[in-house]
């Protein structure tokens, strides 16, 4: 693990939870990505302490199915999985397995900004969906 | 707000759960503390990226009433809260509210390792806990 990346939330109304976030909180928004593949729309922002805040609204053509429109049905909005940064994700998710976590893809799959990425069950982190990035 | 303080997770099993953190993820525990008054035992990791974490059980003689005992019956295991290190807690408190920040406490609270403490209420933080703490 290379450093936490950032803290993914899971919003009912992105412009709304924006607004707060960045005129409440005085977070500096980084940017909106529409991510179409799997059905959100989400927003940037830079903590201090140089870890970066996601917010993800469910968007577009698949959000009925999108992870986040059911984490939202079932859970309502909040914090939805944190992120670290991995050198190899290859490597790091060999060593998990054989230290029995359990991983959401078979293969790696591509996330925001051409990374690749995996989770790590909640099952195996006390309740913490784990998203492992490698950029 | 002055950085990205910890993650605070509830656990139902710490030693279980520290297990994971401490084995399977490579974090260094830095410390395990009584907080008494809250009814939890706690254990605390460095993160990569300077972040800490902190895994919270409900411990003792309160530990029927603490909030993370009414977190996990209702929730289960999980992210509880993100806590942010603030240089003045007065100021930010009073700055949030004028932005419309619903605050849990009228009055600062001591909290873990001599800090103060106050919460914004999750109503107006898309369902976000986040703790700030003046240290």
């Amino acid at each position: 693990m290379k450093k936490l990346d950032h803290i993914g939330i899971a919003v009912k109304d992105l412009q709304k939870s924006k607004a707060f976030y960045e005129q409440a909180l005085g977070f500096t928004l980084t940017g909106e990505v529409l991510v179409e593949s799997q059905g959100i729309k989400t927003a940037f922002f830079q903590l201090p302490g140089e870890i970066n805040l996601e917010l993800m609204e469910p968007n577009g053509a698949n959000q009925e199915t999108s992870a986040i429109a059911k984490f939202l049905s079932k859970k309502g909005e909040g914090i939805h999985h944190i992120c670290f940064e991995v050198d190899s994700l290859e490597t790091t998710c060999n060593k998990l397995k054989e230290q029995g976590a359990q991983l959401i893809f078979k293969a790696p799959i591509k996330g925001a900004h051409h990374s690749l990425v995996n989770f790590i069950h909640p099952k195996t982190t006390s309740g913490v969906l784990i998203e492992l990035a490698q950029k």
